[in-house]
């Protein structure tokens, strides 16, 4: 791990933590900590900060932290993501956190199999410990906020602009559409949503209502790729056409 | 399978193939394709093409195969690859192929353990049949060309040029450097050579060995991802940059 999280409760006012369990083992075991070394600490949707080893013992290690007086950002991306099968998903929750998302809107679609609503994968205390893993890999500190929908067309017509703030909306979908890149990079949007369909892709319908609600249809190439590469590249794609955007219009 | 591909010498010179084993089963069991039924099919480093069911029997399918005049491009896009641990490796070959990558160079890197040279993983009968699987699922035939190299400065130094040719080099690292979109977008490369480090990243002496042989820096903001993340992040930035400074370039 590249940042040790805490949950909040876990840090006492006077900034000490006494860990025990896998992460002291983590730290005694893996890192060869030592007191008065200091270890890259975070608080759960909190600040980054830096911790001293006050004292170690046999499975036991106390830091003390100093934590940055402000949290990072929140991630300007969203995600509606038709929900994969559930081997898929498991692999995607670290990595979906590591990449950087601020909602996760799990939802069904014509094409996606009931019996995966019924995985115990979509469970938060299967999914919160991956989705922390993530972020300790890409040293942030913000959760993603997960929610699950099994009607997609409630979710897109009537729930969808109260969850997300308004911004750019693009949908994944093999063909001749414009890239990711050229969409973005037309304006200076301050968030994206991206929608990402489930293997066999949106039917017509779906793809009808998310168009009527505003959502711009961009493919990467000719390729058709699965779910869980797709997200990787669409949210990488979008994080850096973001940032990238943003520069221009500074200079 | 978005496609079935076929080695060369399995396609008989009237165009016809009699599949037997796996791809039989999934044709009649899966796709359940009957005569004069149409499938989508490829020929391995070839043209893509339609193919007509003749006749099925139990186990077996015989198709009368009409392939496109020329085959697809290959990719614009290199990757030098730190080797990663067995198990990330073995869910990245289909992956990469997928993406579209024309030469896989894996090298050792201090941060490289040892004992990853001697997995089975890195033999061709078991990863082409992945890389395979691969172009299957994003409808390409382009194979890409692995190479594995136990000595990073005999790779850099004296074999990298013959290898790939002229291009655009770029090494991903953590940090503060431009982004990957900004760098490409700042000229018209015909190719791109992506180098990415092991899980711990690139030491000083492999960037800077990196950097006289022409590779210049990108990130990926602050964070710090997955061997696996990454290749998938970078590959699509670098698809989408090139596919986009094209397009831009063509207006």
């Amino acid at each position: 791990v590249n940042l040790l999280l805490f949950e909040p409760d876990e840090v006492r006012p006077d900034g000490t933590v006494t860990l025990t369990g896998p992460r002291a083992r983590h730290l005694l075991s893996v890192l060869n900590v030592e007191p008065a070394q200091s270890v890259r600490v975070g608080l759960l949707d909190g600040p980054l900060g830096t911790a001293a080893v006050l004292s170690t013992s046999a499975g036991e290690v106390t830091l003390g932290c100093a934590f940055d007086p402000s949290a990072p950002p929140p991630s300007p991306i969203d995600l509606l993501l038709a929900l994969p099968r559930p081997k898929v998903l498991r692999r995607l929750w670290s990595q979906l956190a590591a990449l950087g998302v601020g909602r996760i809107m799990l939802t069904n679609a014509a094409r996606v199999e009931r019996n995966y609503f019924d995985t115990h994968v979509l469970s938060a205390p299967v999914f919160r410990p991956l989705l922390v893993e993530g972020l300790q890999q890409a040293k942030d500190t913000r959760l993603p906020v997960v929610s699950v929908h099994r009607q997609f067309r409630i979710l897109v017509e009537d729930d969808l602009d109260g969850l997300v703030q308004p911004g750019l909306r693009l949908v994944a979908h093999p063909g001749r559409h414009e890239s990711l890149l050229a969409v973005v990079g037309q304006g200076k949007p301050g968030r994206v949503l991206i929608a990402i369909g489930p293997e066999g892709g949106w039917n017509a319908f779906e793809l009808g209502l998310l168009e009527s609600r505003g959502f711009i249809t961009v493919a990467m190439g000719r390729r058709t790729l699965r779910t869980d590469t797709a997200c990787v590249a669409l949210l990488a794609l979008a994080h850096d056409a973001l940032a990238h955007s943003t520069s221009r219009s500074a200079t």
